[in-house]
């Protein structure tokens, strides 16, 4: 091996510059603008800081129901020798089904401008085509409705900053068009905070990865939160879900 | 099992309330913020939340050569199906050894302070005692000394704006004078950025498990660029670190 | 939450039964033969778990190289507090690209299959078309090929001990026919230790998943001896990777 | 880095070489044979090996409720796109808590054997003033007693075996002058599953990492089937654990 590129630190590992800036000038600013410069290579806007801000704040905690902090205060529950063992396990169970609306919906809204684009049709119209598509091939669209709020209130307050702050674009534009097409040929299912965020952070430039990461980078807030309240609060081993056994009745080896 | 108790979420899963503060409020706000109200039940004031932010800065990221950032290369070398895996991966190589000398130098500062007031001595008194101690015992003190840093200069920058912000108190003195007893009975070891971040976190009433907590957070910022740059840039499997094999020659099963 | 059903343990949490066994019965046996009956709920004959004792054993370390040992000597030079976080880092590296090969070569042999019986074409057919329409999509083919070998000598042993046992199905013959389309329209690729597994696993009626799974409870073995060989003979700390760093040069902030 | 020293594998990462034998002729042994090869240097006696094999299954699996398999499944019903994440998050949970006893009684038994050669007392002894310092600092002594089991008949199984193959040593012997002490001081704590394998691991050779090494490598056979079945039988998102808030009520920002 000959060693790694990389184009976010230094070469010589003394952590003291971060994509070119010299730290002890970054940590003037806010942990937000750093966490944009790591990711687009540049400082943000304050408004764009202001939005990534609401984003992280909006994914921070949602209470220790949630499979991220339930498998983080198990783990804290078993192995009390490690708090990074604790919180790695919580960013385990963020995937898919658990934080991966964002990055999923992303794709969906790079598809729809895409698709307008090639085809020359407004937004509205690639939203309708692929709405109808995905009624057609059952297939859920991701970013719209919730399995506890009926309006998220989160989304409003997302919109509402990118709106005073001059900041939507096509994501947002698209995800809009898209709430309408869905009300209409499905049933109303309003956005909510995964598509929301997903809209300002594709208006703001960032990839379609970073929908998951920055849930992850927000989670984790919650999370070391939850651990440090497990090991201050709590005995060890006292988790023990119950289990319902419905295999093979007792037998003997032939 | 009947249910967690939290102090941390809402009992109904929502998302909604952080802290007995709604959600939508607290976006308004900085990340840092939250981080703080998450770890400390209130919201801190703007010179606080300015030193939380200068120390997740300020541990962010130290290039692809630490543990923690080599780890997560390398599962997103191997696994590109889970982009949590490989940012848990990273959490995991922090420990003792590596992220893990601000907590510890967080109990260090307690043991001192705790020491002034039982014994009835001043923290330079104490600062001495413990430098002795450790001195016959041949034990290192945390948050002294840098494997490449003559002087950190990201120290210099967290008490100058703790003494702007008059916030210092117990914590730094005593890293202070232990610097100079350090100096006058072992040899000059300046204070690292885990010493620095140890002494404001004590001053801003965090419990020492938050020294690590903190170097987790900042550091998942810098991971996840890591990360995204790994899936970016490189090609999977491009790893073959230069294995040595010393163990035993060819041989036969008996 | 109601609790978890579950086929494989007992209800009551006392451990002393595995899928209807008693656990001091299934003692008296071999470890592989416990492994087998987790994961299809009988326990296999003697030939059966001689076969998945050879799987085992033939993916169980590849050298402290490969991505997994890398990334779990890593983490236990950063954090020796917890021998487990560095056998999970390990296990994290398993995906796609790092011993995911034997599910995905599981997926396609049950394909193969199916199209056989489904077409009604010999499985020799089944494979010149799966081969026909890889090579048109420049898609490669799972379970075929080696960065290192030109011919892997475990997938001998592994096919002459399913020969020699009477145990060799659809799956040996699919992979078999497999490898000579490939020979004959694309180059000569052998079947390597993922192929040979898969074939094998599928004859024995594993399902696809565990082809990734057995990788992994082998790949344990490795990586708790890499892990206690790194605790037992290195320094912490001792990695930094070689990093060039190609992004912007020294800039302020504006 | 000039590359990792390694005696566990060979030097060109082909797998085809593990300390020294050849892979092919390890796949037609056992996979309790490798394990014990790849941790002491050496093969096994079929007793050792049989001895091993007991301990491995003994530790498989307990159940959905014992943390490891608990963190497991919310993984697995959070995060459907990685296996490996799954099982990682399940062997995070083993710690000092959860299957750390067998490690920590091997230091106990180190301990004890050490002291009645360093004192020149019988083993008797020995446990005899342990328990006494025990007792007096009120620190429980590993490897003694069950939340569920009063005896744990797993114990008898190893031990048995240990006595039939004439391989018990000064584990065994302590651990029974222990117990007996235990009776005598405290009160009747028969030895656990943790206790026994302690006991036998120790007789054999193996170092006290091991002890914990152990219960990951069997425990990740369970956590296996346990993440197939949640994968195959249940739906993602499926768990919310109760959670009560104890925290302060509903405030305002001010």
């Amino acid at each position: 091996m000959d060693g790694w590129r990389t184009a976010i630190a230094t070469s010589d590992a003394t952590g003291l510059w971060v994509r070119g800036y010299d730290v002890t000038a970054l940590m003037k600013l806010s942990f937000a603008d750093t966490i944009f410069l790591l990711h687009q290579g540049r400082l943000p806007s304050d408004n764009e800081r202001r939005l990534l801000d609401a984003i992280l704040i909006g994914v921070a905690d949602h209470g220790s129901g949630a499979p991220s902090c339930a498998a983080a205060r198990l783990v804290a529950s078993g192995n009390r020798q490690s708090l990074s063992a604790a919180v790695a396990a919580g960013i385990l169970a963020i995937g898919d089904e658990h934080g991966g609306a964002g990055s999923a919906c992303m794709e969906l809204i790079a598809e729809g401008v895409e698709r307008s684009a090639r085809e020359s049709i407004p937004l509205e119209e690639a939203a309708r085509r692929l709405t109808a598509e995905a009624k057609a091939q059952k297939r859920r669209l991701p970013g719209f409705g919730h399995r506890v709020h009926t309006l998220d209130p989160r989304t409003a307050v997302l919109f509402g900053m990118a709106r005073d702050f001059g900041i939507g674009g096509k994501g947002i534009a698209f995800m809009t068009a898209l709430e309408v097409t869905i009300g209409e040929q499905i049933r109303p299912l309003p956005i909510n905070i995964d598509g929301a965020l997903a809209a300002v952070l594709f208006d703001m430039g960032f990839p379609a990865p970073f929908g998951k990461l920055v849930f992850i980078i927000g989670r984790v807030a919650g999370l070391s939160a939850e651990v440090a309240e497990e090991y201050a609060r709590e005995k060890a081993m006292r988790i023990r879900i119950p289990v319902t056994y419905d295999g093979p009745p007792p037998r003997e080896i032939e």
